[in-house]
């Protein structure tokens, strides 16, 4: 059961000037399941993304790394994205990506472009064949029904074994014209059939120098997609990608410095964010959605080094999934995390306005059942001070509970 | 139900010279249960450690690292461990430092010694109050009980909820004479009441100059105790300890290049890596248990980290429980390691015997029901090849299962 996520209201997601999208049933791995997605760019529009650090990268993302270091150094700009749901094209060597390329050929064939102007994307089982046969025999079908409204049936449509689809909107104004940012979002479904990857799109119609993209869309999967984390397994597939069409008619941003720019920043990590949690308050079995905040660091990378270790410790996970407030564990966690000098000493720990660590050890005054009030609810926020300097992170999570082992041990079918 | 793992017969568990054991029921958390333990040495006996690598380390583990540092310093030997379960005494702050303190004091003053040649461990609960006086109060007991033939008993007396008892002993001869080296071993069970941490102590009456029994130590640590996990929480009171009584009637080693050496160090290496292999055999839920070889690559440290990578992962670990060869989930925890610059196309797998992925792909040879085959085995060794180097590493590990989390779930009672 989801925590505190609802399907998102098709008619509140604004469409984008300068994208539509199509979606189609291509029978990839299932019958009568939407599973190809194509977006459409008008011609102009700027594309920047955030991939998967995994080394074992699979052969979409390979190819995408690829168009867009053609568009950097003065290629055409990319005129579609393409989605596919039941393979993940990964562990497939160089027959999956000669498979990834066809299918950019195919797409790019109907639509007059050339294959390196499309972003392939796939999600699904590792190391199978992707079909590609299926993947072109339905683009037409996909292409056909292009129009800008589809964002809740896309966000549909690249769901895996997601209970929900998850989307999210916004309009702001810049310079007094309406600027729109509307994405969508898939992931932790990691199941049968083994769906591993988190996939996050972003369009809106500002006018931004197509340089400043990168450096935006870096910046908002550091503040969002970057701060969750189901089990800690990294996708081979993970990918986020912005969009602009700079169809917006203010005048074109020229620097991330700007007002405007800070405009279109604060609303694309909040698009970003909501995309990001709705994975986690949908993730494999989550009872409960944990916000762990570890302050007081000398440095953000050592904060998030502890947020991580609490979020990833099997033992704090089912801790929160069993409501007991064995928080310990979350003091443990943080001792290993790998900061080096850490003074234990010094430690403060809140469960949300409880206090129950102070300078390392028990708070004399904590109660066990304010610990347990606190952990019963849906929504938790821990809070690590590591009072030896100003840094800060966030991180969020959720709960590890039966129904995570039961969704992973099913044998794929 | 532990993996292949059956109660020592305590008839096998050779005495060591030197060395008597005392256990008694002290009611530290609960009654009727053996909880502390006495190892009593015979003066001139040598004792070095591995301890926990976490920052938040607990009370005892921080006086062990003190009082081994006097003995180094020109101090009097180690006369004693002293082991409690039902309490860490972690997380306790500057009181639990004096619980640990007054619990060496007493001992000591019981056995006529100073409170610095005492070793105290605690494994139990994070974060609650030492019962010092139930323990203090138990001390009388265990040493009226002291005798060199109590290993079994002591195996019993450090569990807290391992399903079985963990014990290793063998025979060696050095310049014609029989060696001795008998240790115990407990871990693994995380669960109510929070038991989190690994102790594993083993004593031989070799003589060996005390000189060299740290890098004695610290070498059977990397090969047994610190290639295991079950979960990745490294515990706040992890232990491993070595004890020489030099009773033994040969020269005394004075070097770790000299054949009597060879033959401790791989006596010392086997009995540490059984006890050590016991824990994962018992591991919370296990039903599996899994030999990771990381192979070919360029230093141990890349292979080791490939091998927890794998090890770690939930998916994967899911997966082994469900005997489901879903083993993109193996590869993908590779490609997300953190070696930096590694080739996916170079990697081949086996599953046991069976060629799953070669060059970074599917192997064409590869049937499901091969693979199907080995993952319903109880035992099954990954060998992931990187083929960049010579180096390699194995790590041992179990499956995730309903029952861990059921087990670490349950509400402390």
């Amino acid at each position: 059961m989801p925590v505190n996520l609802n399907a998102p209201d098709p008619t509140a997601l604004h469409a984008v000037p300068g994208v539509r999208l199509g979606i189609t049933m291509a029978g990839i791995r299932k019958a009568d399941r939407r599973d190809l997605s194509v977006i459409a760019l008008d011609e102009g529009a700027s594309v920047a993304g955030v991939f998967t650090s995994n080394r074992f990268c699979a052969a979409p993302v390979q190819i995408c790394r690829q168009h867009l270091a053609g568009v950097a150094a003065g290629g055409a700009g990319i005129r579609a994205i393409l989605v596919n749901t039941g393979n993940a094209n990964a562990g497939t060597g160089a027959d999956g990506l000669a498979r990834a390329q066809q299918s950019c050929q195919a797409l790019a064939q109907l639509m007059g472009v050339q294959p390196e102007q499309i972003l392939p994307f796939s999600t699904g089982v590792i190391m199978e064949t992707l079909p590609v046969d299926r993947i072109i025999a339905g683009l037409p079908a996909a292409i056909s029904a292009l129009r800008p409204d589809a964002w809740g049936e896309a966000a549909l449509g690249i769901m895996t074994t997601d209970t929900l689809p998850k989307a999210a909107s916004t309009q702001v104004q810049i310079q007094g014209q309406t600027v729109t940012l509307t994405g969508i979002s898939k992931g932790a479904g990691m199941i049968r059939p083994n769906m591993a990857t988190m996939l996050g799109y972003v369009a809106t119609d500002a006018n931004i120098n197509p340089a400043l993209l990168q450096a935006l869309v870096t910046e908002a999967a550091d503040a969002s997609f970057n701060r969750i984390t189901i089990d800690g397994d990294t996708s081979t597939n993970d990918s986020f990608v912005l969009i602009a069409t700079h169809k917006a008619a203010h005048a074109r941003i020229e620097s991330l410095e700007s007002a405007e720019a800070k405009i279109l920043r604060a609303a694309l990590i909040q698009v970003s964010q909501r995309l990001a949690q709705a994975i986690v308050r949908d993730g494999e079995g989550a009872t409960k959605f944990i916000t762990i905040v570890v302050e007081g660091g000398r440095d953000e990378a050592e904060c998030k080094l502890a947020a991580y270790a609490i979020a990833h410790s099997p033992l704090v996970k089912t801790a929160f999934f069993a409501s007991d407030p064995n928080l310990g564990r979350i003091l443990a966690a943080v001792g290993y995390a790998g900061i080096a000098d850490l003074d234990q000493t010094l430690i403060d720990m809140h469960l949300d306005e409880v206090l129950v660590v102070q300078a390392g050890g028990r708070h004399p005054a904590y109660r066990e059942e304010d610990g347990q009030r606190v952990m019963k609810q849906a929504e938790i926020t821990v809070r690590v001070s590591l009072n030896r300097g100003q840094a800060s992170a966030t991180v969020w999570t959720c709960d590890l509970s039966h129904d995570y082992v039961s969704i992973n041990a099913d044998y794929r079918s």
